[in-house]
């Protein structure tokens, strides 16, 4: 940083290497060195597998060499998965073979104490003489969709591509979050990082690198601690203008604080301070774990709205209610539709209930077919000026239920500015056959009522940054 | 009411009738004078059912006659699926045939304007004359699994009996929502109340026979107005001792007021009265739909946490960090475990982490089995004198999750009096597998790792009226 390396450039070998050695790839299915080489697999990396093992000589089909100055190709990346004391070596032989890029997945660094302390002191000397980059120690390390690698070594299998960089000061994206995100939602990832003990590339930097990455359209943080809570105002300030950046900070509350400290060393931050941080960054704050999935979601398939003002479609009054008293108590407005969109609602609608956003969309049910009423009351909303974006209520049985869902991307393309988001009621399963349905076709649905105006609030927030 | 008549026998009829009678069958699928039908059989109704069409001569294989006077059999039920003019007619009929309960499921009444509200005044008339009992109109009604009774038309199939109670002043409860119930979650309800206008029976009466039921052990509600809220303040401040009771208030904001007017003609309430009014009835107050179907499950599966100390195990330091957050800022607490218990879970940890709570089981799993971690762990936590209640996340992947969950109910079952929930982290499919398994065993699982920790900290607010 302080040589005037530039930085961005700096960070590309890690997420677009030509080649990649795994040091201390194992034959052992179930160790990190063999799941790693798995999940390369399983991503069908294009680059050429390189992998270090003395003791084999052959894993997963690949050769296995001893040492990575037996390879005559030429390395970008070089992932260790090697025990801490055996890392010095690595470097410097990485070092001499001119490779640019290590992620240290291995831990018993900084983490564990003093000794690994100045071990990690050790390896950053090394990496500064030499121009190595390092991310981590103790790290999931490093996914790239774009360019079909990750150095995760969790099985993971193929990680789905998408407009969505996760950053976090901890494996968990990288790892089990992503599993869920890959099992239980339907978006996709440019970036994953996981920072792990930030010896040398910290969170500012790649959030440098993911501003001016045409892949990732917004960014989301678990952040611990802060390493130069300066400079990644800096940078955050700057991409925040044309990227939303969403961030959790862990150890917020007495025992938050406690477990980050036992987790990654952070020192507890005021927490008003950090506010006031991420509010000068243009950085949108969550509180919920949750949320940086659920908003992650909305980003990834829908437009930010130009405003707070909704329109909700309701299949029952009380839900009406019930959604109305969540947008409004979440800083949303239930905005007053203009007397054309209500009477194209109306009529449509049966005549003994009074159209009025919320929409009670089981009025026109009673005279239309439910996907008729649903897909009517959508565009009439969306067609109404005071309306910037739009919460459908869907029902759903077998006996009842829209069965042919197909209107509802149909008509949120027809309305790109204005973003559409689905939670439902009624048949559990139907839900998951919808919720695949949909998000497929890039609209976002909740299981939880909340959560889609939590997800439109935080949208929302983002929006206030870019105009 | 004000005649003397012993309320909660006189909701009998309603809960426990021997014979039913349809006023209003139907021959028509989808239509909802045969959907209740089909919904009372496949609840597999052991009283005598008998339905009125003048129409018809038989429906699904029932005799159908033109009047309940044609009946020769005692009739404790009658259910109203009639337009509003036709209802005085019937409803004399049924006064006379000496029927003391009757559903009036039609709407057309108060709902719907002046015309509506007097003949509403005209039917309370005579059912206050012959004695006869009124719930709705306007309402889907009533379950009562015990009696494997409903008068729903939404189509249900069979209702899951258990001890939760739920009254609305919607039909939500019974017909959507109650889907969501059933294809998502895996507790039971003991009765379900739409209430509808409240013509006659009202929140108040159905709290006082709910306080009394030993079905019932806790009890849901929805409400948007009060009809007489005094008395249900004094019936609420006696059943809130011995049993939970949880609402969520409809129109809380000025959206949600508006919506509630149009709904039910629920006239906006003072929020700060209604929050002093439940805190004076022991009455605990929710702020989302989600918290109705969450804290019920938490209550029907496990007991109410003597205290508000809570141990969390999970399988990650990150996730440690975000669950002690999440605790916390929900006002519970974190607490230190004792010595013992530290040693206990450090003599099957990995000696290079710092065992504190939360409990990062992941340390443990480095040197035993997932299963195996985690027993002992809970085992641990729960033996300690300072912990009232755990919250379990578990990690779960085909290649690394706990395969055999039997451990989980098999350890609450040893330690009744401290609740215990989970949520998971990995593998969405697994997740919907172990919820199934652990749920029809009495552990409550929570998709979202903040439902977990809201639905003990809802409990623990219960807990405060009971001791």
């Amino acid at each position: 940083m302080d040589d005037g390396i530039d930085m961005s450039e700096g960070l590309r070998p890690f997420f677009e290497p030509k080649s990649v050695v795994i040091i201390g790839a194992s034959r052992t299915p179930g160790k990190a060195g063999y799941e790693i080489i798995k999940n390369i697999l399983a991503n069908e990396y294009e680059g050429k597998i390189y992998l270090v093992n003395p003791k084999a000589k052959e894993i997963l089909g690949f050769k296995s060499y001893s040492s990575v100055k037996d390879i005559s190709d030429v390395i970008d990346l070089a992932v260790f998965i090697i025990p801490a004391d055996a890392t010095v070596q690595a470097l410097k032989e990485c070092a001499e073979k001119g490779i640019k890029a290590v992620v240290i997945a291995s831990g018993g660094y900084a983490e564990v104490g003093e000794d690994g302390a100045s071990l990690q002191d050790e390896i950053l000397k090394i990496a500064r003489e030499s121009g190595v980059r390092i991310i981590g120690p103790n790290t999931s390390g490093i996914t790239s969709t774009p360019n079909k690698l990750t150095t995760t070594f969790f099985p993971l299998g193929k990680i789905r591509r998408g407009p969505i960089a996760y950053v976090a000061q901890t494996g968990n994206f990288a790892t089990h979050t992503m599993k869920w995100i890959l099992t239980g939602e339907n978006f996709g990832v440019s970036r994953v990082v996981g920072l792990g003990n930030k010896c040398d590339v910290d969170d500012a930097e790649v959030l440098e690198f993911l501003g001016e990455d045409p892949e990732t359209k917004a960014v989301m943080f678990y952040i611990e601690g802060f390493k130069d809570a300066r400079r990644l105002l800096e940078v955050a300030k700057k991409v925040s203008k044309s990227k939303p950046i969403i961030a959790l900070k862990g150890g917020r509350t007495t025992a938050g604080i406690q477990a980050a400290f036992s987790h990654t060393a952070s020192l507890a931050s005021n927490d008003a301070l950090v506010d006031a941080l991420f509010r000068q960054a243009g950085i949108i704050r969550v509180q919920n774990y949750s949320d940086l999935i659920n908003v992650a979601k909305a980003l990834a398939f829908q437009p930010i709205p130009r405003g707070k003002s909704l329109a909700l479609l309701a299949p029952s009054g009380a839900m009406g209610v019930i959604a109305a008293d969540t947008c409004e108590s979440l800083g949303l407005k239930v905005a007053e539709l203009s007397e054309n969109t209500l009477s194209r609602i109306r009529e449509i609608s049966a005549p003994w209930i009074t159209i009025r956003n919320p929409v009670d969309i089981w009025a026109a049910v009673t005279t239309q077919e439910v996907e008729t009423a649903y897909r009517v009351g959508m565009e009439a909303v969306l067609d109404d000026e005071h309306i910037d974006a739009i919460v459908v209520i869907l029902l759903m049985t077998r006996e009842i239920g829209p069965k042919h869902l197909n209107f509802i991307p149909e008509v949120s393309q027809r309305y790109k500015a204005k973003p559409v988001l689905v939670t439902i009621t009624g048949d559990k399963e139907l839900y998951e056959e919808a919720k695949s349905f949909l998000e497929t076709r890039a609209i976002p649905v909740y299981y939880r009522l909340e959560d889609a105006f939590e997800a439109l609030a935080i949208m929302y927030r983002c929006g206030q940054n870019l105009w």
